[in-house]
């Protein structure tokens, strides 16, 4: 497509490793940067992940052929509504990375509608506690679901140069209603988030009259609450910008608790056992085992003895053989796991670990 | 205190495990098993596990010293009524293994009480998905909460005849009241149970009408649901027989989320940051990262890069540390974790392991 130049805003993890993926399949565009913090800015021009780098947002803008927005919610309408008062390409092309969608694209159709300026909603799905440029990754990416939004203005060749541009992610580009996505979202992320906190908040005051609270939380409690950890200030953006739906999914919840209450306290044991499995059989039918943004998820689940340097037996055995991730369950009654799970990226590589296994060790094996 | 002979009613994963751990420190006592079941039955007697095993409960319970039952609730409750009618030693001590224990306790004091049997309700906090005979494991209760309850009848005596009895399970002992015991589960254990099969249940019919609910469930939401898949029997019986204070955590659930949802309706954005920094600290505090059962929890969290036998070559450096649980979380961008995590049982383990990776690798660490 030829040489063209891209306007990273924002030298974060995101936009540092969006930098490195337009590298890859685009080593002739020059990639300017902004960031606010100096740290980031040094790092992605002595990494070479940008060219030039700035710390005024303006001062790039009209050099641009495709301007990324890779800031927090509230920086990327801010950034914009002043867009709209710059002087730009006319055929600039601007998108952004946030974790909601309508209020994005919303100020986008406000601010940038007017002008002309076309405008595509991005969420490239996936991140890490790691921030900064010094945590940029190349893999970052690889498989996860890059979300594009459609909107009335969208035109096909628009998101035609995203999917182009960012082909080097080895993402999957999906487009959707900007609506649709913060409703999704909101179910599997947003109000989930809500659920943790409240629960951890809840268990944290009852521990006060309760103190065995504290020793007993088992498992089960801990992978429930493992998120409320996450910092509060992004969550809070993304509530703030996704309200109506998370309002929506707190009611229709308030709802199902009520009538779980009713069964219980009608002591309806079939109701409760119905529930239960009802949840049991949903959960295997959505195949949540699959990560997020992984096309398939390959797993194999080793029963191994409780004996020292057994997981480094099984991953020598594995040697050359790339680990997606790998746990010990804990073996908590209440819960259902307690073996060694490792996750492969492929079936192939899923193949060739279980008949190493197989063949070199005498351990049960189950793959999933 | 000489040669006893113990009843072991129910051979499954927990009865079995008690076994090996009254054998360990008990090598002389005579222990009797029942099962229904003939596949146990036989791996117990051909394991050793048991001297002799029946599939007629009444049958042994005239020998026994010490009656444990480790069978499903309801069934430990019609076994309290049966053994009321079955001749028994006069010193006879009956214990049980049930998740709760004020349903278990009450059975007790109404069919055993009249006939002046010694009874002490207990819970071993531990256990596996894995079931049978076939799974028995001496180290299953290792630094697991061991419950006994606190009641009215309950002597000293009683309960030193049963820490003398399990000690080779190396379990923690705790006494507390029956009541209290199903209050703090019902708060870390039941009623989160529920959260997580509502949540599972309502995203499964969410996704009928917005299919990508199935695709962009990340990490988060995996952990919140992990529990889902649990046996719906099992926690069926524990919330029939704990009614009283699930119901009353649902209630004050319910009362949290009006409240965050009146926060969100309001757009209160400093009180929802302060609700997500609650949860935050909270979680801190409670220092929820230690396993339960395990006296304290000892994690080290290595930054690796993406690349091939990184964890072989970490823990070929641990060699000899013994591991309690490793794992590389998923990275993704709503959730907290993305690098590896290796558990310790002891903070000698974790010091030396955290030597090791300082001297022989440039991987950044941090040590909860």
């Amino acid at each position: 497509m030829g040489q063209k130049t891209i306007y990273i805003v924002g030298l974060g993890l995101i936009g540092s490793s969006l930098a490195l993926g337009i590298r890859r399949d685009h080593p002739d565009y020059r990639i300017l940067g902004y960031n606010r913090g100096e740290k980031s800015r040094r790092i992605a021009l002595e990494q070479g992940f940008v060219d030039e780098a700035t710390d005024d947002f303006a001062a790039f803008a009209d050099r641009a052929d495709i301007i990324i927005l890779a800031v927090p919610i509230e920086q990327t309408i801010a950034f914009l509504e002043e867009l709209a008062t710059l002087p730009l390409k006319e055929k600039v092309l601007v998108t952004d990375a946030g974790s909601t969608k309508e209020a994005i694209c919303q100020a986008a159709e406000k601010y940038l509608g007017p002008a002309g300026i076309n405008f595509i909603g991005g969420h490239p799905m996936a991140g890490s506690h790691k921030t900064g440029a010094i945590s940029a990754d190349i893999n970052l990416f690889e498989n996860a679901y890059y979300i594009f939004t459609k909107t009335s203005r969208t035109q096909k060749d628009a998101i035609a140069r995203l999917t182009d541009l960012f082909s080097g992610l080895h993402a999957r580009f999906i487009e959707m209603d900007a609506q649709e996505h913060d409703r999704v979202t909101s179910q599997v992320s947003h109000f989930p988030h809500i659920l943790a906190s409240s629960l951890m908040n809840q268990a944290g005051e009852y521990a006060l009259d309760h103190p065995f609270t504290n020793n007993f939380a088992a498992g089960g409690f801990r992978d429930m609450t493992r998120i409320v950890e996450s910092e509060p200030g992004m969550w809070t953006s993304i509530l703030m910008t996704n309200p109506e739906p998370v309002l929506e999914r707190i009611a229709e919840f308030q709802s199902r608790l009520s009538h779980i209450s009713n069964l219980l306290a009608s002591r309806d044991t079939d109701a409760i056992w119905d529930f239960f499995d009802k949840g049991r059989r949903t959960r295997k039918e959505m195949e949540i085992h699959k990560r997020a943004g992984v096309d398939s998820f390959f797993d194999i689940f080793i029963t191994i003895p409780d004996q020292e340097d057994v997981i480094l037996q099984i991953l020598e055995l594995l040697r050359g053989i790339s680990v997606v991730n790998i746990r010990i369950n804990e073996e908590n009654r209440e819960d259902i796991d307690g073996i060694l799970q490792i996750t492969f990226k492929n079936k192939e590589d899923l193949d060739r670990a279980a008949s190493v296994i197989r063949t070199k060790t005498s351990y049960p094996i189950t793959i999933s």
